[in-house]
């Protein structure tokens, strides 16, 4: 984790800004002999993609993927992998009155104040375009763990929206892929699909969300104290996308009014191997998985880009008011699902990859 | 972040056991000519020490720490540190009765899980125990900190013991030494105080708590994104503690339920520089500091050693019941304050050794 | 250094194959504000560009860099750059021959035996095209060094080829650039030519050559002990170039004969600061720069790619007789010339920034 | 490899000064279940242990190397291992001529100019001493060498010392050991021994060696290009060990002088396995094991610290003439040899876990 690259043996690197001519990811690490074509990775660029309906940005891009080097007759070489995005729809000339005036709530200023300089169109470097070429990485990850850990599954959902979350008793994992929510609740997908019109349209406003993701079938034995432990990579991850102020992993921040006697997941033997009572742990102990659900949730802050007025300055210290044009998504939570599904199948692959490394698969028996 | 390193350029790996001869931390990368000798660490360590008082674990150890390399007529020589604190009150056998079975929410099956083996003495490495390393390294970078970056001030405290929260209205900065529990408000300090002897001594029990570190005085700019942003690695860096299950920076999980209109730190330009309405941000926009505080949130799940009955199994797969005995915290989380101040004061001045590395103390005007 | 990226604070990882759409450079950690336009690193890729002249291979490839990445209005951001170079001549019909062979002295075999596959096309990964992105990504280094440490200047050439060597008394900076050869002696680069000629057409066959890159004007106190030595990550720099086996420093491998009377670079304040009666040492001692010029020799062997048969295996462990057709360099080591100098711009720049990161600039006064 | 951290994933930081309390190797990544106690490791500490004979400095060190941490029943954990070597026969005020003073081609005067100060006892931190942290941490690689991939022997020699080299005729793998410079040559040993003494007694005076370490038995396929090469990593641990000057894979600097036809190393299919005509490539092809011998030469430069007068100057500027009394090696390539081998099993041994992560063993098959 350094500077524009994560990860420890599968490493990606992101490059790009929001109005360049593209974007990309350099990925390194990946193991050989993994099939691997754009199609692998245009389905889930697909998931995250601007401009599908109208709860997102109406920025029209294809986010075609092309895969510039290592792999050949379709699978990976262990070199290098080049994934790049051409921008096509590009609009600089909405940027044209922040181009000296600096949005509250977001890193324009920071940016300016960090290089003495910064590329204003679309936010540059920060904008949350640049989740597309994780999305990227996060594809070819996901091929991977279908080789070295068969079995692996990773699914995002949206569990709250401003002070809407949803009923878990209505927890369907079908739902997921039929609302423009990734919500597991139907009842709570309709009732955001209006809350979000009415906000976007009306009163031209924002609004943050939790996000939610989780690991099925990862074995237990992987992660790596003290510094790279499996949730302090996930926490990273997660928090390096944009607008993310919080993870959680298992009870998250409620662990915090739990006792030992309620939080301890008790431990049997089941006749399939480990059962547990419960996963208030979220899958981790110390750092290592336990073979249970790696449950990881996140909150995004609403979009700062927004058509209502707020007071800020300009470049010059004299004092103005920000109304953002552009086209911008009311809920950006919606688009960080696909994200968080990919950064999640990053981290996973890197930790299996750092274990077999470290260890060679050695395991301690029980029973 | 490998392994049992933290940090880029300012760095520290840990090492040591809970009951081995003892622990430590190599500290690498500090500026040259930084005034330090152990009392300007001790001081640290003593705040973190166990058997201070009755709320904390009654292991009893002086946690003296020696410095054997990198510090040479009391000035920092830019060469390796390395920090050194030996374990005096080991009482092994206490553990015997865990050195086959597997503790219910600890690291004990995770470790031998994925090592094949594990050193069950105290918890071996996943014991908190490790923390004293970091409250040292932190110790160093407090030092330096006063060199590169004057003024810079972290302060952490407890703001939710189990259910129970301080009022905001009686926050005060100097109540925060004058209780064991690193607590601003006095009123709930008292609350705890009985809360916490009820629940060691007639519930047999423990508990879990939020954490709140602060840093006054950062300055602008400092922070690197994409995948080295301030943020990603204050997370990292607070989820790597022992039993921490959630990090918040600013408003955290709650940012989700604002709307972008209210979540807008409005910006103005005063008399001493730029000024803001609010700090729902904590301080980092775009993973770069902002110069407003820096805010950062943590949840620390309850112990798992407990004396209350447990079910869980034996490594031969067996069922049992696990009652802890040794001697634990019942609130984890008070003695995670000072390790949490430790990680923040290293995270900054990391961030601000990797800024002037990159950028060179180059910085855009405003005004 | 890990896989494909090279370097701490300013890092690239390369990326592509010899007969791929492109290759690259994925440039991190570049200084804000340094001015950069294609042409800027263009003129370094003219200089290693295959086709140029019958001494080379005759692959003929434009090498024009595109930019995608990290520039606004012809300054660097801050944020990665990426540079791209699409391959345009790729023949890969010639390679045929060797889908299913090893080329004796040739990275084939141990691709093959590590990976269980390989892109056999121009050699794939192996190539030295790879080197076009490391003199692109060097010439981003050459800029941000003209704004970081002015006065920095990196020259490399040829002082043998075989087992002719340049006549030092004839050494003339001027002629460096007036030959096919880069070689600074003008009676040695006609030999060159001749001996070349010959070798290639009459002989068919290949020959090594050494190297010299020279770094003047570098500030003393540059590098960093004990393993990110300043002598350390120079010689991992040059001995990553394809075909390289040997690296010295200063007198290098002519050191070990040397007394330490005759071995002392004496030390003299002269009226513009220190002078030294030789430099023995290369610029360097304990890692770190000294001040005088810093000079690196290496060795690269001849390419393995010869018309002259010699005895292999086919993958399936039949004997068989290799004879390369394609086009490949008779002499590879002219093209390296360049590619040091690209390397030796990237370490420079690099420990710049890592010094001021840990020291700020702070410096020992003498006198 | 940054600052003092060297390896990928087997990682080792040192730390100490000569004449500090005590030095150390932190060795994090190694894998778990490997047998460790400190005999295994002490046997290499006194080969290269000071005060041995006549030939090395007469400073007299037991080295007695004390594991703090990562073992438990003489097995190693999978969590740091904390080696620490207490110095015992410190006689700063030997140095006490040179505190102010800078000796020629010492790094006296370079940590001076970075850090604005510097231990100068005994050379503080780029003594040599520092070396036995990295033959310690060799010990632990060597051992878990035993276990991940038996059968690799690694050996060191020294093949030139000043003018005077082996006859490899007469090179007999038996005699290295049984002469005071890991000699293979018996009829060399003698010489030097006579020129050695003649050169301390009479021309108080120091020389410089060539010395060559062997692994045999080394997996084919370990190596990651391009900027992780088992070359390059093998360069760098041998450039990073003080006086180094000079590094060769295989033909080394003399593959200069080869056509590529003498150059290959012609590949057959033999009873078990593959076989080669020679071993110009000293092992290594694109960066990547053939599993023949791995071959590596490095030159050291003749000790600085002399008894003969050289020019010089204070750190006030004035000149002086330097004559280093203090207790020095004649001919500090002689201790160079178990430090290089130490450097080479752990470079073997980062790799091999490396690959292992990365391809899980995959192999091509060939025949």
């Amino acid at each position: 984790m350094s500077f524009n690259t994560f990860g420890h043996l599968f490493r990606f690197t992101t490059w790009g800004e929001s109005h360049g001519p593209a974007l990309g990811a350099t990925v390194d690490g990946c193991p050989p002999g993994v099939p691997l074509e754009p199609a692998d990775i245009q389905q889930w660029l697909d998931k995250r993609r601007p401009g599908q309906n109208r709860n997102t940005t109406q920025r029209n891009e294809p986010d075609a993927v092309e895969i510039l080097s290592g792999v050949y007759e379709g699978r990976t070489t262990g070199t290098p992998i080049q994934l790049m995005i051409r921008n096509t729809d590009q609009r600089s000339k909405d940027y044209g009155d922040i181009l000296n005036t600096f949005r509250p709530g977001h890193a324009d200023i920071t940016y300016h104040q960090k290089y003495g300089l910064r590329d204003p169109r679309g936010g540059g470097r920060s904008s949350a375009r640049e989740t597309a070429a994780r999305v990227a990485a996060g594809g070819v990850a996901r091929q991977a763990l279908g080789t070295v850990a068969h079995g692996v599954q990773v699914t995002g959902y949206m569990v709250q929206m401003g002070e809407k979350t949803i009923d878990r008793a209505r927890f369907d994992w079908d739902q997921i892929g039929r609302n423009d929510f990734w919500c597991p609740d139907p009842v709570a997908a309709a009732e955001w699909e209006d809350y979000l019109t009415w906000l976007r349209k009306d009163d031209h406003n924002s609004v943050g969300a939790v996000i939610e993701v989780v690991a099925r079938g990862v074995p237990a034995g992987i992660g790596a104290p003290i510094y790279a432990k499996l949730d302090t990579d996930l926490a990273a991850a997660m928090m390096s996308i944009n607008a993310v102020k919080g993870v959680e992993i298992g009870e998250g921040m409620a662990a915090a009014a739990l006792t030992g006697r309620d939080n301890a997941d008790e431990i049997f033997m089941g006749e399939d191997g480990l059962t547990y009572s419960s996963n208030h742990a979220g899958g981790i102990l110390g750092g290592i998985s336990t073979g249970q659900d790696v449950v990881v949730r996140f909150a995004v802050k609403p979009t700062s880009s927004i058509l209502s007025p707020r007071a800020s300055i300009r470049i010059d210290g004299t004092p103005t008011e920000v109304v953002t044009k552009g086209r911008h998504d009311p809920c950006v939570g919606i688009r960080a699902v696909p994200v968080s599904e990919a950064m999640m199948a990053c981290v996973l692959l890197d930790h299996i990859l750092l274990d077999r490394g470290q260890t060679g698969g050695a395991r301690g028996r029980i029973g």
